[in-house]
């Protein structure tokens, strides 16, 4: 009965490292999502919370689109603001708010894409729970960024049309 | 002694499912690392192999960019092809080529990013060891694509500047 007891243990703790491993590899395997680099910190007045970006294309004569990835720490976001050319916007990860001038605000998914018309108001940024990673496509051709107002907290809690 | 077998077996058999079943997860997690669906599978005469694709966001008069996701099965590949408006290409998972007229074959892989100018002929594709997900923004104010002839067998390994 001795070395019974002695075996099961053995076999017990062979189950839980055997397993312990196994959720190791799937961390890392995890970790490996990302798929831009972080990039750096934005020194902006135009955001609130912590953001990071990285530039992934710059524009120039020939192809006006600007493309970056960014990251909103939970609960970061942009002020309101809009594009003379328009934006396309990639969800990479985590979730997101998006609201455009006049409409609700909207949840953004990893996968999710949204088109916004030149000149149109609107913000974005990362829910209160996790970070979100967003994929931007900026027209330059007409012209930098326009920045407006910050968001508001109910605007950002999705209590307003705006 | 049975019953010490009986449960022998059973801690052996825990131990196997167990991991099994920490393993499966893992499989979801993997899984879950695509961020776009496949799509469908493209029925055209410019590639070479299986390709996937999905629209994301389709040009309008506002915004000339069309981007949509597309994977390529290990060793697919487009033929030579321009686009009158450019294109910006995203490497979003695996290890791809690419090439332009008179450069040598690239290799791309996860975050990077390419910028192919106006009417230049390029190509891409999957290596032959997985499959190569890549989001491709496409201006389409000067046209449509126009296809070439089928990337070579000695362009396709990079022993070629063309």
């Amino acid at each position: 009965m001795n070395s019974f007891l002695k075996i099961s243990i053995s076999l017990i703790t062979l189950l839980f490292f055997g397993c312990q491993s196994t959720t190791q590899e799937k961390d890392i395997s995890t970790s490996s999502e990302l798929i831009f680099p972080k990039g750096n910190q934005l020194e902006s007045e135009n955001f609130k919370g912590n953001v990071w970006f990285i530039p992934l294309i710059e524009n120039d004569s020939l192809n006006q689109n600007a493309v970056g990835s960014v990251t909103f720490e939970p609960g970061a976001r942009t002020h309101w603001h809009y594009h003379p050319g328009g934006q396309i916007l990639l969800a990479i990860k985590g979730i997101g708010y998006y609201q455009e001038k006049g409409s609700p605000r909207r949840k953004l998914q990893k996968g999710d894409a949204v088109k916004c018309p030149p000149n149109t108001p609107h913000w974005h940024g990362a829910s209160p729970e996790g970070e979100f990673v967003q994929v931007a496509i900026t027209g330059r051709a007409d012209g930098p960024t326009v920045w407006l107002e910050p968001v508001s907290e109910a605007e950002y809690n999705g209590l307003t049309k705006h």
